[in-house]
């Protein structure tokens, strides 16, 4: 009897009219004997209502209290969608993260899973219930509450599945898998049936939504075979897991897998300093990409994460030599491309038209730096070069 | 009964003496039942001393009379461990590229396999011989001999046991495997009994002399299990394969693996042109490091390449601007090491004294630009720091 993890996003329990979908569609896809535990995101913009109400009473709240604020939102979607499958017939009860038994460090906001005890789980697994675990929350070795930070749910959700030994981890979400590149920017993009750890992770880790890259490095890691789907259709998603390449002809033929892009960037370049050496200690998701020359520290960080680079800059006196807005990022995909530098010279030949300022290069990746205004543009002239015909 | 595909390189041919040591021990390490096929390079220095006499007569030998000069080396070491085989008692048989039906495209002196037809192999193994099999040598689809490049016969070999379908293949060399750093560089490395597929690619295409990138792709994309161990000891050296990380304690923790380096490089600052492009195209190992900033394109070669590349841009009229020598590159290797900003941090720390001038980064490495005469104290450095003790 195989256990199967299913995790559901924000926007799939966004409503009660989505946790019933759920609910009655949960025996889809699997063997009647499986094992089920379904890991859950707060509502749709329930966290960032509970951060905004947390604001509204302090500029700098504490990040204990907040922890405590924000594990609320998954209390809430764990117990409705426990409801809603009763209704249905299922027999299920609903876990907050202590009560599964994952155990985190202390880092309140953005906490890192140590461990995972999972018996509870077990037990009512065993019972033939259904169980229903809070994604993004844990419970440090001093009983505090404490958070996983962004990509906290598929973390956790990973996680799981790698402790309870699942068959897979289904991560349910408002698109049908991963796509050659994205189609909110590109006409002709195609679904990826498959696609292998690394190149997930180079994928995730450049701008695909899809799954946070912590996730995927945590899934990369442990070997966690993660079927990307549609929390709305159920449909055959993508599964992220180690591709068996078939022997055939032309065995040595390199290509691009897919095209990832960040769009809203911006770039400080700053002096070498101790405090902010010290800084990057204590940072996580907010650098995107950093590069030193001669002494002087760029960081590139998504505009999201404006505000607190630029106060912890301003509280540690550091002083902003440049500040560089409206960056994009366009990363193209695909083991081994940068053993032939013909990939190089067919970037450059498409790219002409995107004022691209900077190419930097890893043995899997192409990275393009260019003008925010331009990214759309050149992601789909690359994929009409690259990605054009469906294989 | 399983295929096992062996390996041995040219130091490990090198002599009479130590194509008897192979043949003694040939048996050691598999099941008594199993089949083995043996790729040899040529003996140690063959190559080059065929290469040297070509240049001898002519400045730019003919690709093709080249191709078949230099696979008179492989045929010479073929044979003689197949006599030293018979000597020993047990039955063999050594075939070239083309009679082993590896089939590559016509880029002479740089061939890619496209396909093995390894009929004949099987043929012979199943009448209970020995085959070996010349690396580095193919044939073309218009029945021309062809060699495949640098890491030729890491790739031959590689490809055999993929198309053989082999238990897995055993890289027979100097060295006794994969270090933390190499052992010509660095005091106190130590011995990896494993490494992933994607930490390898990187630190084979980083500077790790033990295998070359290109066959470690092939083995990534094809998940061939290989060994990497000696050829004077025969014990047990590295396995590159796909890690079992167990579930455990700390398991987001992210840790450095290896640290690559290289030590003779030149760096050329061209203007973007339609030439340049052009022969980017026909480049492959020639190209270490590539950077594009405001339109020009700076290339990082390793030196033993610094003739061909001055050649093909006189050739070509692609005026250098710059050109940097005595550079060095230093490259740390972990999965998801830049997900983690504070081994950015502890990089810089460490890295103060040795005037390190530009850091990179993908997912998983960290490259350090700097000085030649820096690369070894910094390696050591980097050592003591992130690896000093063996887990």
């Amino acid at each position: 009897m195989a256990i199967i993890v299913k995790k559901f996003g924000g926007t799939s329990v966004g409503s009660i009219e989505l946790i019933r979908n759920i609910a009655r569609r949960i025996a889809t896809g699997h063997q009647p004997g499986d094992s089920l535990v379904l890991v859950v995101s707060a509502m749709a913009k329930t966290t960032d209502d509970l951060v905004q109400l947390a604001y509204g009473i302090s500029d700098h709240p504490s990040r204990r209290e907040l922890d405590m604020l924000l594990t609320a939102g998954e209390r809430i979607s764990m117990s409705l969608l426990s409801l809603a499958l009763q209704e249905e017939g299922f027999a299920s009860i609903s876990f907050t993260g202590s009560q599964s038994g994952i155990i985190t460090d202390d880092k309140h906001g953005n906490a890192r899973i140590l461990n995972v005890n999972a018996f509870r789980i077990h037990e009512e697994l065993a019972k033939g219930k259904i169980v229903i675990v809070a994604g993004f929350q844990g419970v440090s070795q001093s009983k505090e509450i404490t958070t996983l930070g962004r990509g906290g749910s598929d973390t956790s959700a990973v996680a799981l599945a790698c402790y309870l030994k699942a068959e897979r981890c289904e991560i349910f979400t408002d698109v049908d898998g991963v796509f050659t590149a994205d189609p909110r920017c590109v006409e002709n993009p195609w679904l990826l049936q498959e696609i292998g750890y690394n190149e997930m992770l180079a994928l995730s880790y450049s701008g695909s939504k899809v799954m946070h890259p912590r996730a995927v490095e945590f899934a990369c890691k442990y070997r966690i075979p993660v079927e990307v789907k549609s929390s709305f259709t159920f449909a055959p998603g993508t599964m992220i897991h180690t591709i068996e390449h078939k022997q055939g002809k032309n065995m040595e033929e390199r290509k691009i897998t897919a095209i990832a892009h960040k769009e809203k960037l911006l770039g400080y370049v700053l002096e070498r300093s101790e405090a902010l050496i010290g800084l990057l200690k204590n940072w996580h998701d907010e650098i995107f990409k950093y590069f030193v020359e001669d002494g002087r520290i760029e960081l590139i960080i998504e505009d999201k994460y404006a505000g607190e680079v630029n106060y912890a800059l301003e509280q540690n006196h550091i002083p902003v030599l440049r500040k560089d807005l409206g960056i994009g990022y366009v990363t193209l995909v695909g083991l081994g491309i940068n053993l032939d530098p013909g990939w190089l010279a067919a970037t450059l030949e498409v790219c002409v038209p995107f004022g691209v300022s900077r190419i930097q290069h890893s043995d899997q990746t192409i990275e393009l730096m260019l003008p925010s205004a331009e990214v759309k543009n050149c992601v789909q002239a690359l994929h009409n070069a690259f990605l054009g015909e469906n294989k």
